[in-house]
């Protein structure tokens, strides 16, 4: 994807709407609206959300192919990180708010000073083929830009466009219906529009959940613009899975079983899919894993594009030397096949880059170890991930387990135990994200309390008077939000 | 600036010495101490600057021609710098320890989760020319990234070569006889090194500070990483002050005279440099300005190149139409002679992006507003600044004085009131930053408490065995750090 620099006139129309859309957006107000007033805002989604599940499951199932049972529990996820995020900003410690008084005495001498954070500006969210309510039009960095205060325009992901204008004509209905300005949420479509958003001067801060390389693309233009601004992309993830001796051998079967039902989970069509597994060899874990991969079914993947390349990465992969197919599983016509490939450890070593592209789909590759300093080799060379995984069990060696979590935890933004990585709940000490190609901007997090903090930035306030400060910073602290005085932590 | 794709013999000894710095302080093991370590080192570096201070300042006056009692101060300032990121550290919010407990009912599921920022690995740092000591070997950067527990590779700024040779020679002294790492800290010189440094696989961030074209050319190598990075430049900054009205009524003779004592400081070689200056017509004001200019002395100022720059650049001000210099004072030979130039708010308005170029060292330029709409309109189109200052009376129309913080607020960093923006204080609640071109990264700050935040990335735990968390997430608290445990702050 290029610069539009030669605009095609079927594009147009979409740059046109583009502009209306930005322009709408940055005359919304939200930036000026309270914190009590966009709480409510986000509850008002949730609810809309909510009460129009049925309907929405329905268009999404068919325009996604994803079950009816998953996509009626991704409204309820959807729902609640809206209500998450009003939570998150009417408790108002993600402002900090941080107050300094005066002191002659020093040098530099220190005036009063009070700061917090400001809304960045307008949004542009590009949205998710794989989570069509919880990373689109409502979802995690929409939820985080509007409770930030930042409008946001939303591309539509072509996936699925009709479910994507009901939900943006659903929340310009309620934003209005509960006191807020329609244009704080715009829906725009097409290629040529995304190039566009980026671009736009008004455009302030990207937020996009999807491959590597359209992510790339869409960095490069951000960061080559005249003012160049931030781009939060999360983008492709291995998730890689370490596999302990003991562990295996206390319960190959039983592990081998959840990573079946976690990679092949809806088509495996999860940034979070387990695909890299460094596993001993034991008979017991393969024959588990065989079985339970060919009692798998298909999946139709989410769209042409993304069942064509699943198909092609897995034939390749599988006529590459020293990898094996351990089990494939049947599937009709139009679905994808789950499938389990092998290599031993040096094979992985002899080429890591490839091994580690993404198979976005039903697919795992397990890495057979016997040696520790070689799966350190291994670990040592991984790059970044959402999720690292350790399987371990009692009576595992301390520093093995120690070593495999100290190699995780500097490539991966999240190291779980003995769990499986997808499914990423709604908390506080979440965190989505991770080194690149995880994320272009590991500092910060899509998913989780801070997702917030990538829409913000530092204001501070001089000797002001107490009428132009906002009122978290004035004497007082009458809305009693947390705040920082004098470098002691107090209210809220 | 260009990636360094063909390599002159000359560089060759920089590049190998890059590769040499980073690889040492990527394994100096600094990510690996604990916060009381590099909380002792710190302080021990602040020692070992204020221990050295009269060599230090007489090493740096030879270089850059500032006053041995400005570089007395700045000492002072650098030595606090880094005593008060210790005590960041120490206090332990900065890691934003969150925890949140199981709760298997939520859809989807929640586990044990427990997270904390950890240090994101070397960090490059480019020293600046106009704070030998403050923002550079020592600087605020340096002290933030180590403050975070990350190696720094400092590229030594070429006005002060010596002296940044020395100050690095006494830090990797200090930091073993603490019993720290000396590879915590490695310098570097060169353009070449520069370059290299920030496309290093092993660089994971960089911090800037100088002109808006060197650091937009390292900006953009960074960004085309084939693994792109953070890179937190300070750029330019034209620091807009309004005054009212009726401050300039009530006051304008003072005003007049701190706006030169804050515009020829030092050689107006600040960052927070007033540049552009909205009042009323005034004879007073004037009056008062033209004294205290033609009052004031040149200076050497710090690079020849930048003596040639403010010349040329006054010189072709003074030649546009519509410009009048109202002031400029005498100068010796090689000094730079301070100016004020002035224009109409229209002749502003014709060519903002011009007249909003930063010139770095002792000029200013007023504009004259009388309509209060005309000045709205000029402050609409102002650039990202550093900071804003209003100057205002007690009989001000509160409206204006409000529309103006307003407008303010939007573009700059800092909004102050009443004051000069040069002198940035050391503080919990101070903020250095701030929309492009005053920032590439407007979302951060470089000096305050919340620097520390560029150099660290979030880490979340699930369902870990307590053996393998940090002190800081394990059960029952026992470094008492400040956390949030299922969504309440506790601790401290």
């Amino acid at each position: 994807m290029g610069a539009p620099t030669a605009v095609a006139p079927t594009d147009r129309a979409e740059l046109d709407a583009v502009d209306l859309a930005v322009r709408a957006a940055a005359a919304s107000g939200l930036d000026g609206s309270s914190r009590a007033d966009r709480a409510a805002w986000l509850r008002a989604l949730a609810d809309v959300l909510a009460r129009h599940a049925d309907e929405l499951v329905a268009l999404a199932h068919a325009e996604t192919h994803l079950s009816t049972a998953r996509l009626g529990g991704e409204v309820v996820r959807t729902a609640t990180q809206l209500r998450f995020f009003a939570d998150v900003i009417t408790e108002g410690s993600y402002l900090e708010a941080t107050l300094d008084s005066p002191d002659p005495a020093l040098i530099p001498p220190r005036p009063d000073l009070r700061r917090m954070l400001r809304p960045l500006g307008v949004v542009a969210v590009f949205a998710a083929s794989n989570f069509p309510f919880a990373f689109s039009v409502l979802g995690n960095d929409t939820a985080s830009a509007l409770a930030a205060g930042c409008p946001v325009v939303v591309k539509a992901h072509p996936g699925h466009p009709a479910l994507s204008r009901r939900v943006a004509e659903l929340a310009r209905e309620a934003l209005p219906a509960a006191g807020g300005p329609a244009d704080a949420l715009v829906l725009v479509e097409g290629l040529a529009a995304g190039a566009a958003l980026v671009q736009h001067p008004l455009v302030s801060a990207v937020g996009f959940t999807g491959s590597t390389r359209g992510g790339r693309a869409l960095f490069d233009l951000a960061s080559a613009r005249p003012a160049p601004i931030p781009f939060y992309g999360e983008l492709g993830s291995v998730n890689p899975v370490v596999i302990t001796p003991s562990a295996v051998e206390a319960s190959g079967a039983e592990i081998a079983q959840g990573l079946a039902g976690s990679f092949t989970r809806d088509g495996g069509q999860y940034c979070t899919k387990p695909g890299l597994v460094f596993v001993p060899p034991s008979a017991a874990f393969d024959e588990a894993l065989e079985d339970a991969t060919a009692g798998s079914t298909g999946q139709r993947l989410l769209t042409g594009g993304i069942s064509a390349a699943f198909d092609a990465g897995a034939d390749e992969l599988g006529t590459r030397e020293g990898v094996q197919v351990l089990a494939r599983a049947g599937a009709l016509d139009g679905e994808a096949a789950p499938v389990v490939a092998t290599i031993g450890v040096d094979v992985f070593l002899a080429d890591p880059v490839r091994f580690q592209e993404e198979h976005f789909g039903p697919l795992t590759l397990l890495v057979r170890y016997d040696d520790p300093e070689r799966l350190e080799a291994a670990l040592a060379v991984l790059e970044g991930s959402l999720t690292g995984t350790v399987w371990h069990a009692p009576d595992d060696d301390d520093a093995f387990v120690a070593a495999s979590t100290a190699a995780l935890s500097r490539i991966a933004g999240r190291v779980l135990f003995n769990g499986w990585p997808t499914g990423v709940a709604i908390a506080w000490g979440q965190h989505h994200g991770g080194p690149w190609p995880a994320s272009t901007a590991s500092v910060h997090t899509s998913v989780g309390a801070t997702a917030i903090r990538r829409f913000l930035t530092p204001l501070t306030f001089q000797d002001a008077p107490q009428s132009v400060l906002p009122a978290e910073l004035r004497d007082g602290n009458p809305l009693s939000v947390p705040r920082r005085e004098d470098g002691e932590q107090v209210g809220g």
